[in-house]
């Protein structure tokens, strides 16, 4: 390993102990010889999507985190709620690494010809145990960034971008032309944003906030619609009879909303048919719950005819049913993108340390729009 | 219309009426001279469906029925509430006749071969407005049934046997291979149960009260789970597991009954997983409502993982769907079976005028499991 430093590195374990306890740590782990097709990459950026913090925080309550280790072994440990304990029964006792996604600097490299010519780039990296400064990963798994693309750039180059696009690839499958969103004004939403522009598609925003509506349309969006707006449902109702959108996705997942969507893709369906059917109108309505920011019930007013779906829509499967080809084709497009359509925003970058501090844990649990983190594992 | 005793007959007809009336009425109609491949049918039976009762009563409040008309010129009024007026706005003033399905006996006949062919003969029929004395269809309308068979027994030929035999479909084309069926005592569930035994299918059955357990034991029925028994999630999953069924049809809408099965699904499919993923299985958990029962929100707690859904079922799209060779597959199968598979049950059999009584209005309207209701329109 001639052209690492270290041979061995920091990595961020989550386990849940069998007491009902969520325990967070930094262990030393030693960075494997890179076999002929992998390289090692010194990971410089990895963000804190919410996928990563189901994994990483287990459902335990930020608020009853507290520091039990040492400056040397950082340990942070929180308390889980029976019910939770209940829905992460299959990982207890287990030492869980975390990191979807992240970008960082070749530093080794096997002997085959290809991992040799990643020696000393900045790549694009997915594979899990993103929160470690260093990751031994094939070839094939970095996407070598364009000139002038830093690792920070190049960081959440795959959840947020292709979940975008994933999005608008399932809108043409399924037969739908335009799409409605939620939580809209996040990174995911601005890239989808921009990558609608781009095509053409009409898209109708969701957001919380009067300054998240205003953020989307400095983007250019169209349709953005508050959902604190006394005038919501209306608004809704227009945006969707304009776009002639009859495909949602909605990272929320608790509450009414999907419902308020299905009934106003109905309402301005049944306007267009007329007639009176007591089944409601023939138009499918379909809602897609890709991510769960509120863990409350999904609650439906079932207003909406009988033409309609909700289900769950999860990146990894999508990719598995369109295939290889298409895939690259999105990543492809992506990596080109990274600093316009596809360029993410944090608010904090922290390190390995800071992301197990208490404070810092109770800000990013919030996953509030406008404050995502960036993890460095090797910043000083 | 030599073969015709009378050339008018009594219709049942349903209208909203602006100031948020409903109201009930028999009108005299004329029947139609039936063209070269039509048929006139003196309809001897029609059964009160759900999907039937909806746009009879199109959700007025039935304690709020009250007789306003004569003995020969009938009329029942009941007030519907402002948000049911709202969700029935398109049908406002519009004198609507009702009944789905029924079976009668053919009085007149145009001159086509196939039309003559039926002159006499007891048929079943669709094509609405079969809360008639007489009503005229095209000869292609109608199936001619078994000798012994009675218009009694298949004026229910439709809707429920069609529906059960869709769910069975539904199954093989999204590739399940057992079911979950709610409300499961009634006609329709117990056609459900008798077919799945015919074909070996698992069918896990649930239903509300003791009772319906037994009864549904004694047609054969291996699963049956009692919502009401404080053991019914643990029964669920052990039914869920037994069977392996994926795939649920739900006749009730509200409540949290939906989710419920989506979640036993998911733990006997974790269980036979084994290893912990923060998504959940990869096991595809779908639910179908096909009917409204229960009025109330559908409440969805989300502890299923990600690989669900959850859509609107109709049986009209559904034959769309498939076909008319598969339509007629099922049709025919139906027919064969109206004394036993698919005989259905009736608590009371009433004619035109009691079906616009306000007590019987009450009865008919509960939709209680068992307590099914036949419209004789030619009984004396």
């Amino acid at each position: 390993m001639s052209n690492v430093a270290e041979d061995a590195g920091l990595q961020l374990r989550s386990t849940v102990t069998p007491d009902g306890e969520l325990e967070l740590s930094l262990l030393r782990v030693a960075t494997p010889q890179p076999k002929p097709d992998e390289v090692v990459v010194r990971i410089e950026a990895s963000p804190l999507n919410p996928s990563d913090l189901a994994l990483l925080l287990a459902g335990a309550d930020p608020s009853t985190a507290e520091s039990r280790g040492s400056a040397s072994e950082p340990r942070t440990v929180a308390r889980l709620a029976p019910e939770v304990m209940r829905a992460v029964a299959s990982r207890v006792g287990q030492s869980l690494p975390v990191g979807n996604e992240g970008a960082g600097v070749v530093v080794a490299a096997g002997s085959s010809a290809a991992a040799q010519a990643l020696l000393g780039k900045t790549v694009s990296v997915i594979g899990g145990a993103m929160y470690s400064q260093y990751r031994c990963l094939a070839a094939a798994q970095c996407m070598q960034l364009p000139e002038g693309t830093t690792a920070a750039d190049g960081a959440s180059w795959f959840v947020n971008p292709m979940t975008a696009l994933g999005m608008i690839e399932t809108m043409r499958r399924e037969g739908h032309t335009a799409l409605v969103h939620t939580a809209a004004a996040s990174n995911l939403g601005q890239m989808l944003q921009k990558a609608c522009l781009e095509e053409g598609i009409g898209l109708v925003n969701i957001v919380r906030k009067p300054e998240q509506a205003a953020l989307l349309r400095e983007l250019g969006a169209s349709h953005v619609c508050d959902s604190s707006a006394p005038t919501f449902m209306a608004d809704l109702i227009e945006a969707v009879a304009a776009t002639s959108a009859t495909l949602a996705f909605d990272a929320i997942g608790g509450g009414k909303l999907v419902g308020q969507i299905l009934t106003a893709i109905e309402v301005a369906a049944s306007r267009k048919q007329g007639s009176y059917s007591r089944y409601g109108s023939t138009t499918h309505k379909q809602a897609y719950i890709y991510g769960g920011l509120d863990r409350s019930p999904t609650v439906l007013t079932r207003s909406f005819g009988m033409a309609w779906g909700v289900g769950g829509w999860l990146l990894t499967p999508f990719m598995q049913k369109v295939g290889e080809e298409t895939v690259q084709r999105m990543r492809t497009r992506v990596v080109q993108g990274l600093k316009t359509t596809f360029a993410s925003t944090y608010a904090e970058r922290i390190s390995l340390q800071q992301a197990l501090s208490p404070e810092v844990i109770a800000s990013y649990a919030k996953q509030a729009t406008g404050s995502k983190y960036l993890i460095e594992p090797n910043a000083a």
